[in-house]
């Protein structure tokens, strides 16, 4: 079965809220094995959602709206929608009996704007709505559904959860696995999926890179809950034989996340070196909760002299290779090594831009990690912004560093 | 002019990231005064993208799509959007030959996939993408404009402000003012803006809080330029009398360059001591271009031992009073202003969470800022998750950073 979710209000046209309900209904429906396949946002205009509607029902077997049901006079979505399906209005004398008492209740005023909530398509039905006074709607016409709930989200939510559910679902099941990588580019892991030439059916594999790490996404559906998890794991262990040395993590790990964790559990404390990651490293590292249980200290240095002063680098070694090169990234990290008394470091040293150094060009990096056994030195050149070539040099650092980390614990 | 935004992208569609596009494109396209109709989000499906703008272009004028620019295979959007149009595609050859020499020059292989992104539609111009290697396309076709831009936020904020907003400008000028507040919360700016009661035709006052910081723009849309020009100015002074002394800066210049600048401008040195910012406040100091020639280092004293270490904070001081005081974040600035030579340095110490610490609540925050004649040092409980705390824990020292130094040069 195929959706499409139609979210009906000017305030998400205009950009004022964000479209939270389509996210939600689209994440519902992938767990009930319904494929949507358009969003759709229109405001509160009788024609333009009565075409919205007629384009979505010849699209798609289920369309699920939000928005316009309230009572006053531009909440308008059960009458164009009828209109869009060729249907006419009916009150509900039902609905029309329980509206008044609950206005008598509550000892409020009725005016006539409430009484609209009697009406609804012919032939359709009321769905309840715990949290407000609009009710939502399903409708069954031509083999496709409609259904119909209320805009905001805490009476929206409990209508699809507790009501909508039953009224759509059907028997597959959506397995979902993610494999986090780092220090391989989209391209080429594409590339090597490819390879693989893995077509297994009812699964998806696809990319997304986000903030220098690329994340796989293997996506099944199927009746047969067993053949999804055999195939599942299959999939992943194909992966993992071709690129397992770019996997740090499963199911949205952070690359920070998982080093921490590393650390933590070795009773290792690591300190860092930043020159031109100015701080980002330490950044990504103190975000995680619990980070000062394994993160010592980080410095930045980020001037010749800090580099001598806090690390030690030689000036000689300044002098005669660069405040950009492997000699003085090498020192940093067995500098703050020896002064620091943690375990392992990671330094950083190269030129960020936007102009280049002497010889140095834009986006020139070298990170080291050291702890007291050994140290490997590494060399990368990004392209980009300053900012961009930042959080790829952090990415290049910390990916080298749970690399390193991984080969020291195995 | 009326305007469509599709989105593309199995992601969105999926509901694993939320439409931000939509609603930054909607808000921006809205200053201009252009009506958006219409938000419609699709997956990578060549089919079903191209039926969705056949739809697009046949109801709105401008068609602003984002997602599917990149070098993989479900990156189809320039192909299903040129069928949708009836335009063959065509090599750009200028472009091929930047993507060769963007691989040579960061020693990467190029793969075939990577030329794909020298494709246009026949006809169309490539929009330039500073973020990134994807270009952006602008295409001109009956009457309609359909504009391309890629999916990631990054890439296609920058895009659309300063390349999409001129080609779908009209003859209205709009004037855009913006005003750069830190210390003062939305809510409260936002009563102290109505207390001033501006009516002022063709013009909009709107806030928008961001990383702590809150902005005010002013939007005046008018076919006449001086009217614009007088009014924006009158505006301005209006609003500079009611809450001056929170301005740091005009237009979107972030707190962290008017401070480099003023740094630079005066010959003056900076470094940093962070605890719980945890390199923060460096990482936002070193984005900005040009920091290395002021900013001399930073020193993320997370542990205790690092505190004494680093900037020879007391033990006695760190047993009396605690990490998380007045006194340790005075001692930490000090410190540091002794050891490094800088002129001017600046500390914090807090629990960014999500756990307390002993007494110490989650949220509670001291920052001091030292020169060679005096420090200052200011207290604040912030709420919030983990980054939340570190965020606003950051502006909240670069804001009394700024004004001190403001103090001090004047």
């Amino acid at each position: 079965m195929k959706a499409e979710i139609v979210t009906i209000g000017t305030e998400i046209i205009l950009g004022s809220i964000v479209n939270s309900n389509a996210v939600y209904i689209s994440k519902r429906l992938a767990e009930m094995g319904i494929e949507t396949l358009y969003h759709t946002s229109v405001d509160d205009d009788f024609n333009r959602l009565k075409s919205v509607i007629e384009i979505a029902k010849d699209r798609v077997d289920i369309v699920i709206t939000t928005g316009g049901l309230g009572p006053t006079d531009d909440d308008l979505s059960k009458e164009a929608i009828a209109s869009a399906l060729g249907l006419p209005m009916e009150s509900d004398t039902k609905m029309e009996d329980e509206l008044k008492y609950f206005f008598s209740y509550s000892q409020r005023e009725m005016t006539l704007n409430n009484l609209k909530q009697a009406m609804k398509p012919l032939g359709s039905e009321f769905i309840p709505n715990p949290k407000g006074t609009a009710p939502g709607i399903y409708i069954k016409h031509d083999d496709k559904i409609i259904i119909m709930m209320p805009g905001p989200p805490r009476e929206m939510i409990p209508m699809l959860d507790n009501y909508v559910v039953d009224y759509i679902k059907d028997d597959h099941i959506i397995a979902v696995k993610s494999i986090n990588t780092i220090g391989i580019g989209e391209s080429q892991l594409e590339t090597d999926l490819k390879e693989l030439n893995i077509n297994m059916e009812g699964f998806t594999i696809s990319t997304y890179a986000s903030k220098g790490c690329v994340e796989i996404k293997i996506i099944g559906k199927s009746l047969d809950k067993d053949y999804l998890e055999e195939n599942t794991n299959l999939i992943l262990e194909k992966i993992k034989s071709k690129i397992g040395q770019y996997i740090y993590g499963y199911d949205n790990s952070s690359v920070e996340k998982v080093i921490i964790d590393t650390l933590v559990e070795n009773n290792l404390k690591l300190a860092v070196c930043e020159s031109c990651t100015g701080g980002n490293i330490s950044s990504r590292i103190t975000s995680i909760p619990g980070a000062s249980s394994t993160f010592d200290r980080g410095i930045i240095t980020y001037s010749n002299l800090a580099k001598v002063d806090e690390v030690g680098v030689k000036e000689s070694t300044l002098k005669e290779f660069g405040a950009v090169s492997e000699q003085v990234a090498i020192e940093m990290a067995l500098g703050l090594l020896s002064k620091s008394g943690s375990d392992i470091t990671v330094s950083t040293t190269g030129n960020a831009g936007p102009t280049s150094m002497g010889d140095t060009p834009v986006g020139l990096i070298y990170t080291c990690v050291a702890d007291k056994e050994s140290h490997q030195v590494f060399k990368r050149i990004f392209s980009g912004d300053r900012d961009v070539i930042q959080e790829r040099a952090t990415n290049f650092a910390l990916g080298n560093l749970y690399n390193f980390l991984n080969k020291k614990l195995t």
